[in-house]
């Protein structure tokens, strides 16, 4: 079926997080990352070309019902890329978000990121890693945020990220170790790890919030070589790679 | 003195790789990425606003003959970034590529990087980690690209980026350890690492080249904790600071 006009007006407004959370939905372009995240999340439409259709059998049988022809130029209005994708896929915002039992896990909490490339890397970065729950303050940038979703590469399948106040969370769980890179922090190279805990990181420019700082039990520092000749910080998604490999070290 | 229309009009022309080559200089915008800069190439000119260089008298004294006052409309048209900033600054880009001595270092190896954002923050990480020397193929996205200047955060100044064969400068080399990440590399986290070598990093889609390949003498891998619940790969610059904090371990 052709894509009507009026569905690819509603959906070229899903690049906005308000149209976003009025709808309920999100976009996922590209073939990859369509494919990836079928499954995951409830699916709306799938949008393509004719001739993308005709390349991916397998995806029509089975999508029959919810797929759009669409033109490239319709494409390329709906997508949020420089270069637009020949498909793309709607899905629904998911609405429970009903944080799960954390006890004894090692859980990432992000404080405050702002760019949404950061988060999607940092998404894709705690997938390799093996964690599977990211707390993010209710501030931190949407994850149905295109670039966001682009740079997980398919991550959201199997990392959750809840948006709560950080705050009411870790004071549940007032016996878990809480891990923050603070200026005066240990050496996280030569620091006692435990596998479960709290892994917080700050915003790209201020760090970790006032607020949230008071709960870090055992602040973590990861030192440039130099002491005399380096940069002035990591990028924060470089920090979580770093932090990550070093408590999963395996 | 005021920013003439013709020089207006060459320097918004130097977001081109093209142009910045004709005419060998590069721009580094805003107020932090400008002073990190200042002292680490040949500077030509710097355009600000006349507020901002109201606020900095000690600039203004020590760079008064290359001053040029200019509109926030016209930095926004000079601009490469979405949110033009106040300050911006027009450099030489150096002539000498000499490679200097190697031996006994630890050098970074970049293979066709291709995202300008990643080269940058691939930057920022090797001056963290005491990296000061990066080999890059001459299919590498350029380094005065805006986004990959904005990404360094200031770090070219003590990070030297040479692009070259990378097969020449290797065959010089026949004694130094050549590691690479390869799907049948060694466990990175167990492998013996020399603090000098050659660390080969590869295009974000199709890794180490073929010919590159062939000079690796220590494949290692960074492995997903999970075996079978992961992600498909790592963003190149995540797998750069990953590695290069694993062989500085301190």
């Amino acid at each position: 079926m052709e894509i009507s006009k009026t569905k690819a007006a509603l959906y070229a407004t899903l690049s906005s997080k308000k149209m976003r959370n009025r709808h309920g939905m999100f976009i996922v372009e590209g073939e990859k990352c369509v494919l990836d995240t079928l499954g995951a999340f409830d699916i709306v439409n799938i949008l393509a070309t004719p001739e993308w259709f005709g390349r991916h059998e397998n995806i029509v049988s089975r999508y029959s019902d919810i797929l759009l022809d669409t033109q490239s130029a319709v494409l390329a209005k709906i997508s949020a890329l420089s270069s637009p994708p020949e498909v793309m896929a709607v899905f629904r915002i998911p609405k429970d978000t009903v944080v799960p039992d954390l006890s004894g896990r090692l859980v990432l909490v992000l404080d405050g990121i702002q760019d949404p490339g950061n988060l999607g890397t940092i998404i894709r970065t705690a997938d390799w890693f093996g964690v599977d729950v990211i707390l993010a303050s209710t501030d931190t940038v949407d994850i149905y945020n295109p670039k966001t979703i682009q740079s997980t590469m398919g991550s959201l399948k199997r990392v959750k990220v809840y948006y709560t106040s950080l705050q009411d969370v870790l004071r549940q769980y007032p016996d878990m170790p809480v891990y923050g890179t603070l200026l005066n922090g240990e050496n996280i190279f030569h620091a006692g790890l435990s596998d479960s805990g709290f892994i917080i990181m700050g915003n790209e420019g201020n760090g970790i919030s006032e607020e949230i700082r008071k709960f870090v039990t055992h602040p973590l520092l990861i030192p440039p070589y130099r002491k005399d000749s380096h940069g002035e910080s990591l990028n924060v998604a470089i920090a979580t790679a770093i932090t990550l490999s070093t408590f999963r070290n395996y």
